[in-house]
């Protein structure tokens, strides 16, 4: 018999042809684009309002039955891999703007819009939404795992760009978090909690955003320089002088060959930084100035200027596709893509080690990072059947996370815990990880909620 | 015999003379600059490491005695008042700075340094802490009620601004969270959690707060307007455009003739805008005229500009003292002060409706805002031992509520709830209010942190 049949006849009585046990459903939803196995769920469904998954979430509470958030299905560490089998929950048919309130820069959404698609439609506002993950990621997804991406150096990540949330908790209860203004002081933080809790503690269904205005003037820029430790040593001193860069982003020359490959980009296989700047003619024009001054003195050369939007959107979307160019060096394997996060001082010390021990151990790794926040990603190729190649991956992965640790950082900057880094919660948090534990069980007695995600097996 | 006995004599083994139960300093420890009644702790303990106040923890939970902690005693809706006895917790000997870390814009700092003192240790350094209350607040209770000011516009709240915590939780354990990494996607937000607890959910030990360089130019001045709306639509316009303001705060003219009063401020008694611009010196231009240009249409006069030092802090201690020069206004009595945040399209309907109903009331009421932030304060002056009087302040501070929630705004943008807002945590939180009394059950099983603040009795 059927796993969880009496919930999955509940759920078809429920949801009609919304509900499906079909093989390339599950399949689908079973799938991830990191190097984690297939995680079948039993069954998926199509939800269409908050009262729908409120339901849903009653009828699986009632029969422990497991439930795994998915719409995208970008992440990178296993969040939306339903490995406790169960449902698949895929939001994508809760993909609308429910309002753009233009005069408070905000805006209300359902959880399955892309950010792509929430920026077409704000186009004709003047506003957007700044959040980049490469991937075009649901909100909702976003929200669930802390995204953030190129411009978090100027904007923040989605910590920082969420006023309230609607979401369904373990029981069926529907809550609202926070409200339209923009601070308060009144309770504790469930916004906040939310956020970055991978589904574990409530299902996200409605999402106020901030929205920035599109700024006057936008200028785009590519550098390179002769060594991967000057490239960082300039972003630096640029971070440290206050410059408010609205992008500025790694790139190592082994991601370079990437996007040679795979983009056609003709650039020199060497460190480059690519480069945003936001703001009035004036202030644009001061900050490149500024930011020129402190690369010349780092050695920087080739400089590229894209002043064109649809320069500015090859070169951003060369950069967003990192982990598909990655693909291009070693066709035929995975991709073990990992991040950290460090303190700014310590960056340059982080990733020259990181790259000098890829090379060390013979692997194949690209890096690419929102160096402005600290923060960089390594992209191995991984052959996941080739044991001895898999066990120097993650030996790699391992000692990097140890670094990012002893350097006073963390053990992803945004891609989250999931399934793969759940080995460091103890490491990272100490004794903190037990009042968070705490905080699941409260919300979670029968741990449906993406069941075997986030915390670590044990007390 | 005493209260809390027990607990008291056993504190007094760990802490010897830093542990009185001496009339003055109870009397101190009870008092605050609200209207609150007089609200003693049995004993007050001055702690002088985060072992030791761990000790203090395990010593109260293990004889059911109630901590309240306490600084410098400015919060506003009695936070620090130990309502339900037991120990005051008094963290001022806990004031040291722990590190500046210039290379990553950090501090760390312990929780009973004033933000005055830190920003004078950080003088040297080019950095600078940009949270503002009016009080010379500390740093640890300004963590934990969630504090803003009048640069929060520009450089975000407490909320926003502080990248790890120390805290002693209630069994007495001792929890980190966060990291000097800029952003995390590493488990439950515990940052978040504590920030605004008041003191409920642990008691916090250690801040790591983000630090801003100093700004190279700096220029402020003050307006004048016909009317607050007028005032208030300028601010909603420059706020929609964009313009980084640092500093944007409206002043009613009751407070104007409270400064004329108090501070010999010789202003004509119309309401203002106090300004401040940061940046460039030609950012600081290009923002300067851009505001005026908005003001004008809204009839701004009056232009006076503070270009030295020395001008512009004159200016904001005036601002900064907006409570003591509101006692200017009727001597003998206290001051219930409120405060509000509502979506920025909504303020000059709230302001106005507010001032309106102060004069219909026949209250004397000022009115300062962080209007930037949607964000407003009015201070009624109030003799508590007049019923009639006391019961027309509590009604149009009801009335204030209800209209900030029927904006889509919140209760309080920077008081926070104390004893004072807790009649509308359920209407403002609905059913989010049980998963809050759910965090404190299982973080404080014993309810021996802060009793009788934040949440609403019952269950």
């Amino acid at each position: 018999m059927m796993a969880h049949a009496a919930a999955i006849d509940a759920l078809r009585a429920l949801l009609g042809d919304r509900l499906t046990t079909g093989e390339s459903h599950r399949d689908q939803h079973g799938r991830n684009e990191a190097w984690y196995p297939l995680a079948l769920p039993d069954a998926v469904a199509f939800p269409e309002s908050t009262e729908e998954v409120a339901e849903i979430v009653r009828i699986c509470n009632a029969h422990d039955c497991p439930i795994t958030p998915y719409a995208i299905g970008s992440s990178l560490e296993g969040q939306h891999l339903p490995i406790k089998g169960g449902l698949s929950l895929d939001m994508m048919r809760m993909n609308k703007v429910l309002a753009v309130n233009d005069a408070d820069l905000n805006c209300v959404v359902q959880p399955g819009i892309t950010r792509e698609e929430l920026n077409t439609e704000l186009r004709a506002t003047g506003l957007f939404f700044p959040i980049d993950p490469g991937a075009n990621a649901s909100i909702g997804g976003m929200a669930a795992t802390r995204a953030s991406g190129t411009m978090a150096v100027r904007y923040g990540t989605m910590r920082e760009n969420i006023l309230a949330l609607e979401a369904v908790m373990a029981d069926g209860t529907v809550i609202r978090t926070g409200s339209q203004a923009r601070k308060s002081a009144t309770g504790y933080d469930l916004t906040h909690l939310l956020i970055g809790s991978e589904g574990t503690l409530g299902i996200i269904t409605e999402v106020t955003l901030k929205l920035q205005g599109q700024p006057e003037a936008v200028s785009a820029a590519t550098c390179r320089f002769e060594s991967v430790e000057a490239a960082v040593n300039c972003v630096i001193l640029t971070i440290q002088s206050g410059i408010p860069m609205a992008r500025i982003e790694l790139v190592n020359d082994m991601m370079v060959r990437g996007f040679n490959i795979h983009n056609d980009a003709g650039l020199p296989e060497k460190p480059h930084l690519f480069l945003e700047f936001h703001g009035s003619p004036a202030g644009v024009a001061e900050q490149a100035k500024a930011f020129g001054e402190i690369a010349a003195d780092f050695g920087a050369t080739g400089f590229v200027h894209a002043k064109k939007p649809e320069d500015r959107t090859r070169l951003w979307a060369m950069r967003h596709g990192g982990h598909y160019a990655t693909s291009a060096l070693e066709p035929g394997k995975r991709t073990m893509a990992t991040d950290i996060c460090v303190p700014i001082s310590k960056l340059a010390e982080a990733v020259v080690r990181a790259e000098d021990r890829t090379r060390a151990l013979g692997l194949t790794c690209t890096i690419v990072g929102h160096v402005g926040d600290g923060n960089f990603h390594c992209g191995l190729r991984v052959d996941p059947d080739d044991a001895e190649e898999l066990k120097r991956c993650k030996d790699f992965v391992n000692e990097l996370n140890d670094l990012a640790l002893s350097l006073g950082g963390t053990v992803s900057g945004e891609h989250g815990i999931g399934i793969g880094k759940q080995a460091y919660m103890q490491r990272e948090h100490g004794s903190a990880l037990t009042y968070m534990r705490a905080i699941k069980t409260a919300f979670d007695p029968n741990n449906i909620l993406n069941p075997g995600k986030l915390l670590p097996p044990g007390n």
